[in-house]
């Protein structure tokens, strides 16, 4: 019998209790599943960052932490945490839906739909738009998400241009790494898509200088981790015209405040972190399965680096 | 030595007398190319419904018009026209466009984006929008646009219902045909797209009836032509809420008059016409190419029939 213990909101119970117990059924396991177990006897922890669970000292047989969210810059320096971390990869709930999210507000931005959307003057003006081969696209970060997305913007046509820490070669795009790497895969990029983990070493990525490396006017789109953006020196480049336009679904403190610049700005655009939710669904199955692969003495899939922060 | 008169707007001329020259270069044909050619001389016409030609039957010698634009209602009734009539395919240009201009779109209804790029109350709502998955697309016309954002869209993930005059199979679609298929096209599509030509049989199909088949709230994309759609019954199923919103891209007056009810309708989004344009590079190899098989004996490409209208 494994026990599972699963900390997260109340409400996130509601939404997993139903998907999970179908999915662990499935792997064939032993298992006890809640909210409330005896410490002592926790093999496995599903898991959120906002649950009551702060503590993993108290634990003493803990084989693993399973992360619902893609992110763990809130768990992953947690000193009490000794077991290994994996995060949550769910390929037709997560993956999918930030693939959808950024196609989306790519195409918005390569259509230029917001004059459209929003046309007071009723202008009717029938120059075309570029086709998608002349507008670069650059994705900083080439991991399980940004690889989705760079995969479904080469099929409509974009050039797409990637970074990550790693060297990579990867079909279809211009895989780029490392310092000099992110100067070029920057330098001209019409439509700048952020997709890194929130790391020490990806705080403040885009500051002023490396803003100012992107076409005059390049579109801005973060659905990665709010303090990827200097947000000053972005409001400084919005205004200047250096960023025709940001759309926003992560901030350093969320919900955005109410008195936060970027709900007024004319050049802003707030998404409320909805870029991409696991899903039930598909994240039990990813979970379960991710359990049983332990249980049989497999490696775990997903887990986090605890230096690389990611 | 052919002699080719290029019959269209003088902005026109301007756009495509270069790329048409070198792409009949690349022939190897021998011609003369000229927007003002002694009519008994004229082998083909390269046409745009809006020139100054209106009248056929003083080219004697006249073997074919190639028509500039997809659309070929302004020409196809045309008495005096009595040889082979091309319309425009394009695939790396007009179709490309009309790809990128409904996927984008379709994405933006389906993320309700519009919510997020008007939001003065700062809403800050974080309920996850659906899966493409769980949003049906319905897409009228299967032609060579439709079948097109067909492809684009089910690699996006939506489960995508065509319909056209003649039986079709095709793979990763539902497609349909006939007066039964339309209605069942239509009944519960989320999103419908509207890619049919501007023919007898397609004035006003999109009707009340026809609207009150789909789901409450469905979203209308149309950039195939303005009078597919009963504009009155548009204008009455936006305000009862069965339809969400209307995004038109082609109207039956154009550019849309600005006393015109769309302009200012709170659910209505118009583009001026810019859903896909013929672009001069790509199409002018269009044209040379089909003018090149027909002097070679072969069949011309993209014929028009002349009975059914497209
Ligand atoms: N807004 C939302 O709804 C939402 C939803 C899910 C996830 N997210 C965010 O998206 C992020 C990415 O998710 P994922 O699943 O794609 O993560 P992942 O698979 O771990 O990929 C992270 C990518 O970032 C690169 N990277 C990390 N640190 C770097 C550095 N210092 N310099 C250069 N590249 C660096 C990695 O490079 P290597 O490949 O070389 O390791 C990798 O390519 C998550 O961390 C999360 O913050 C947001
Ligand atoms: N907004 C823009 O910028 C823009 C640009 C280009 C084109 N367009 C419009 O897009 C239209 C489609 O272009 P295309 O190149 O895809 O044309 P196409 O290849 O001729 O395809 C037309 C499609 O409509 C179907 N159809 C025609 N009449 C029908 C009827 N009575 N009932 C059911 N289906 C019918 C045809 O059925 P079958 O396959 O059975 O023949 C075919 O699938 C053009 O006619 C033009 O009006 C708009």
């Amino acid at each position: 019998m494994i026990n599972i213990l699963f900390a997260a909101l109340t409400e996130r119970w509601e939404q997993y209790e139903t998907p999970l117990r179908a999915a662990l059924e499935a792997t064939g396991l032993a298992y006890c599943l809640g909210t409330d177990l005896p410490a002592e006897e926790v093999d496995y922890i599903i898991y959120a960052p906002n649950s009551t669970v702060q503590d993993f000292s108290i634990f003493p047989n803990l084989k693993a932490v399973l992360n619902l969210w893609a992110g763990v810059e809130a768990v992953v320096n947690n000193p009490t945490l000794t077991v290994p971390l994996a995060r949550m990869v769910d390929e037709h709930g997560l993956t999918q839906g930030m693939v959808e999210w950024v196609t989306g507000h790519v195409m918005r931005h390569h259509l230029g739909m917001d004059a459209h959307i929003n046309n007071p003057d009723r202008i009717w003006d029938d120059t075309p738009p570029p086709l998608s081969k002349d507008r670069p696209v650059t994705i900083l970060g080439l991991g399980v998400l940004g690889q989705a997305c760079a995969k479904a913007l080469t099929n409509l046509g974009f050039p797409v241009t990637g970074w990550s820490r790693s060297a990579k070669d990867i079909l279809g795009i211009r895989a780029l790494h490392g310092d000099d790497g992110l100067t070029q895969a920057l330098r001209d990029a019409q439509i700048l898509v952020l997709l890194l983990p929130n790391t020490s070493a990806t705080t403040n990525i885009m500051n002023a200088e490396r803003l100012a490396l992107l076409a005059p006017g390049a579109f801005l789109v973060n659905p990665g981790r709010g303090p990827l953006i200097d947000d000053d020196a972005l409001l400084a480049a919005l205004d200047s015209g250096q960023i025709g336009h940001a759309t926003l679904d992560v901030f350093r403190v969320e919900p955005l405040p109410q008195d936060h610049a970027f709900w007024t700005h004319p050049r802003v655009t707030v998404t409320p972190h909805i870029a991409s939710c696991t899903r039930p669904d598909t994240a039990a199955h990813a979970i379960a399965d991710n359990i049983a692969r332990s249980e049989a003495g497999a490696p775990m899939l997903h887990l986090v680096d605890r230096d690389a922060g990611y």
